[in-house]
C-alpha cells in the first residue's frame, strides 16, 4: 500500500478568498509514478490537486472533451480519429484501476484540506506498520497567511504597495514519520536549484 | 463584435516561477455572457484563462472525460447515459460556434499574458470605432511583483517569516479607454463587498 501526493496547494490571502497563493505542479510525476507503482502491484491512495494530471490520463491534450470529439450531426459526437486510441485507453485503464479497488482518488485545493487528508490517510494505515509507503510528490506551499492576521475580506486596490507577511508552515514531514505512521516508508522530494 | 475577459490572472512571485499568486474566479460569468452574446447575434473574442468555464460547457462536472464516460469493452468507450445529453449538447454547440467563424477563443495564465493579448485585440478592434464593445468580467491581479525586485529562483524555506512587497499594478482600463480603443463600448465589473 502506498500514499502518494501530487500537485500543488494553495493558500488563501483572504478569509473570503478571492486572492491565494499558488505552487505549480503539473502533477506529473504523481500521476506518473501512481501508474507504476499500480503495475507494481500496490494499492495507490492518490491524494491529488483538483485539475492536475490523472493517472493513465498524462499524454491527453489540455481540455480533452472539447479537443478529442467532434460532432457527428443530429446531436451526436464522435471522437476525432487522431485522439481516438489515446482517449480509449485513458478512460478504459482509468476506469479499471477504480473499479479493481486498488487506486482511491482523493482530491484537495488548499494547503489545510491536503494536511488534514494526510492526517487522516496516515492515521488509518498507521496500522500496517511497515507494510506502507508514502510518496510525497506534492509541492506544498512553505509559507501562509495564519487566520488570525487574515483580513476578511478581498485585499482593496487604491492604496498604493501592499506589503505582506508570510509565516512558515511547521514541517509536518516530521509529524508524519515521528506521530501519525512512525513505521511507514517514506519518500520525499526536494526542487533542486541550479 | 464584442471581446468577453473571463477567468483570473496569476502574478509570478519568482523569475523561474514555482510560486504565484492567483485570483479565484470559475469564468462562468464569462463563458454565460458568451453564449448570450452569440444568440444575440455578436461575435465574439473569448479572452480566458486556462481551465476555467468555457461557453456551452457550463453544466458539465469537473474532468467530463473521467465523468461522463466508461469503458465499454475492447477498449472502446461509451457515455454513461445519465451524462450523454448534456456532454453532445456541449460538444455540439461548442464546435458549432467555433465553426461558424464567431468565436475565437484565445487562453492566458499570467497578468503579462492577459494584457498583451487585450492589447492586441484592442488595438485591432480600434478600427471598429464604436461598433465594437469590451465586456470585461476577468479577475485582473490589482498587485504584482516587478521583474528587477523579483528573486530569480524559489524562495527558500528554513529563514523564519518572509516579508513581501507588492506594487500596484497600473489601472489598464485607462489605457484600453483612451488609448487602445477610444471609441469602444467599455462594460467593466468590481466586486462588491457586503
Amino acid at each position: 500500500m502506498v500514499c502518494i501526493t501530487s500537485g500543488g496547494t494553495t493558500v488563501p490571502l483572504e478569509r473570503k478568498c478571492v486572492r491565494f497563493i499558488d505552487n505549480f505542479s503539473s502533477g506529473h510525476r504523481g500521476a506518473a509514478s501512481t501508474e507504476c507503482f499500480m503495475k507494481a502491484g500496490y494499492s495507490v491512495i492518490f491524494i491529488n490537486r483538483r485539475g492536475t494530471a490523472q493517472p493513465f490520463c498524462r499524454f491527453l491534450p489540455e481540455d480533452p472533451l472539447l479537443t478529442c470529439f467532434e460532432p457527428a450531426g443530429d446531436n451526436l459526437i464522435q471522437l476525432i480519429p487522431s485522439h481516438a486510441v489515446a482517449v480509449q485507453k485513458a478512460v478504459t485503464e482509468y476506469h479499471s484501476a477504480l473499479n479493481s479497488g486498488h487506486l482511491l482518488n482523493l482530491p484537495y485545493t488548499t494547503l489545510f484540506e491536503y494536511l488534514e487528508i494526510l492526517k487522516i490517510v496516515s492515521l488509518s494505515l498507521r496500522q500496517l506498520q511497515r507494510n506502507c509507503m508514502f510518496y510525497l510528490a506534492a509541492a506544498v506551499s512553505d509559507f501562509y497567511v495564519p487566520w488570525q492576521s487574515m483580513v476578511e475580506h478581498k485585499i482593496q486596490s487604491g492604496v498604493g504597495p501592499m506589503a505582506m507577511e508570510l509565516a512558515q508552515v511547521p514541517k509536518m514531514l516530521m509529524l508524519l514519520r515521528h506521530l501519525w505512521a512512525p513505521e511507514a516508508f517514506c519518500v520525499s522530494f526536494k526542487v533542486m536549484l541550479p
